[in-house]
């Protein structure tokens, strides 16, 4: 089977590799019909982050069930699924509260490796979520989709307490943003302030239910986050981009008492504690426990209620993963989307 | 009238200083008829905050109103009231939404200076709440301790989200930590475990509904607690002392998915952003809104319901200032009441 492996900073291939096989019998081998790279795929790929030798890419993912090991009851060969990034048994108590993604068995499953044809996935009974039936083409962007971005901006959306009479900043205009603004809209925000600087992600950010736009950036865009909401700050911020910069913006622009739900993933963030201290906000943040969201997401896409796929706007054949690594990392893509037949 | 005025660290007086008068018309000048001396305020008399030349001191109070200004029309002379450590107008968006602690109007009390026979309180309406009549002496310590530390505990329980069928840490066995303990009590809480490892305070943290004891700090401490608790971590942390470790070991002995309130000032805190992200807690803390819950602790002391008080275990005259800081400073008292008359 093909799939992508990253050799170096810069270097991704699509190769041939092994077929996965069952080794826990908690397993199921599913058949991968799309997958897609995602933001953090782009650190290792930019050398941000250590590349540990040739190693697999890819944590998100729709397919069907091949396979199952013997203790696997809950999904059967031929069932098309949608799972989270990171596989959990959703029976523990840290799962039971709603936290899958710390599971106590939790597996990244970046460490698997789903830009390829198929994957073995770990915990299956309590990672995948079965769909309704197949789905229909048009559809498969968006349950694509529920796999980690809309999962994680929607966690996001949540963690910073979006809601009716709620005025809501979204810092990050990718991916995840992006769908954090669809997310607040869906949990009934009043007003929803994305800071953005791109005319085609502005503008699928009023698609997707943004009000307002601030272009400006670090403290001035603070000053206009501030200026837009009555000098007091936002009662929610979702953070979606992971630097020190953005970190810093999110929690300048939130008022005392507010929420800051943060998704990027931290690189070299550090947070002065007497700062946090005296902003007064909650904050709230990690891996997305996509797992909590996934029946809820899956419905409303099947109902045709939202439409998260809007956020792929290049589509490529897994062969040519190597040019659509190139062309997020050059902006020119928001988020790609790979397919395997 | 007397006063404290601290000259440079270690150097702190009793003094006589000018009466206070009404300034706004929404002040209030009142008798103070006991305050006390904070954790807080030993970080200047230590020299750890910079001393910035002679600086008045105190910010928990309780008194009888001498004069109004023109525009205070919720309390009046006579009036025996309890005061948050920060004025606030109780009125703004800020305010209503519980936050007092950061009103637009906002004053913190130590700027004023309520180690002393009076005091001017600004924002009198929103600030003070009037006692159901004049208190019986026993109830002056526990009346005295909601201004701050009491208000304070509870805050940091309620943003811990302590309550039943919870497991809750606390970090730091100072005045706020103990009454931490008697607040996640009074929430609920199913288990109260403390870090500490004073014997006398270990016996009030019992007092006040503690069921375990940690006397290991740091990593160990981190390990004891997880040990306690299946491995998981607590759903609940209380920090209340503000230095790197212990806001390291308040998120460290914190499960995915829990909440840690942290109260203590941060001193040279700094917070690692991917820790932060993979420790998957809820952060929230800051100057605690006293005033929120002010009529709720004042209804539970005056019906003998709680007895914070019994965090002082020293009490002098205001004279003998100087001997309350170093008897706290020593660790030979854990705070300190001063009487005023």
């Amino acid at each position: 089977m093909l799939g992508v492996v990253l050799h170096a900073p810069g270097d991704v291939r699509t190769e041939e590799l092994a077929m996965p096989v069952v080794i826990e019998p908690t397993d199921a081998i599913i058949r991968v019909t799309a997958t897609c790279i995602c933001g953090s795929d782009l650190w290792p790929y930019r050398g941000i982050e250590a590349v540990r030798g040739p190693q697999r890419m890819g944590h998100e993912y729709i397919g069907v069930v091949e396979t199952v090991g013997d203790a696997v009851t809950l999904v059967k060969p031929g069932d098309h699924v949608v799972g989270s990034f990171v596989a959990s048994d959703n029976t523990c108590e840290i799962c039971r509260a709603g936290y899958q993604s710390r599971c106590v068995h939790q597996v990244m499953m970046g460490s698997v490796g789903t830009q390829a044809q198929y994957a073995r996935i770990p915990l299956a009974d309590g990672t995948l979520v079965p769909m309704p039936g197949q789905p229909p083409a048009d559809l498969v962007p968006s349950l694509l989709a529920a796999s980690d971005v809309l999962g994680t901006g929607w966690f996001a959306a949540a963690a910073a307490g979006a809601g009716p009479d709620k005025t809501v900043a979204v810092v990050g205009d990718g991916a995840v943003g992006l769908l954090g603004v669809l997310a607040a809209a869906q949990l009934g925000a009043e007003r929803i302030i994305v800071m953005s600087r791109h005319a085609d992600r502005q503008e699928l950010a009023r698609r997707f239910g943004a009000t307002d736009i601030v272009e400006e950036r670090g403290d001035e865009g603070v000053a206009r986050v501030r200026e837009l909401t009555g000098g007091l700050g936002v009662h929610s911020t979702i953070e979606a981009v992971g630097t020190q910069e953005s970190m810093d913006q999110a929690i300048r622009a939130t008022r005392p008492g507010g929420h800051v739900g943060f998704v990027g993933v931290s690189h070299d963030v550090s947070l002065d504690g007497l700062e946090l201290f005296f902003s007064s906000v909650h904050l709230h943040g990690g891996p997305a426990p996509v797992r909590r969201f996934l029946p809820e997401l899956i419905r409303l896409i099947w109902d045709r209620e939202i439409d998260p796929g809007a956020v792929f706007d290049l589509t490529l054949p897994l062969a040519d993963a190597a040019e659509g690594y190139r062309a997020m990392d050059e902006r020119r893509a928001t988020k790609v989307l790979l397919t395997t037949d």
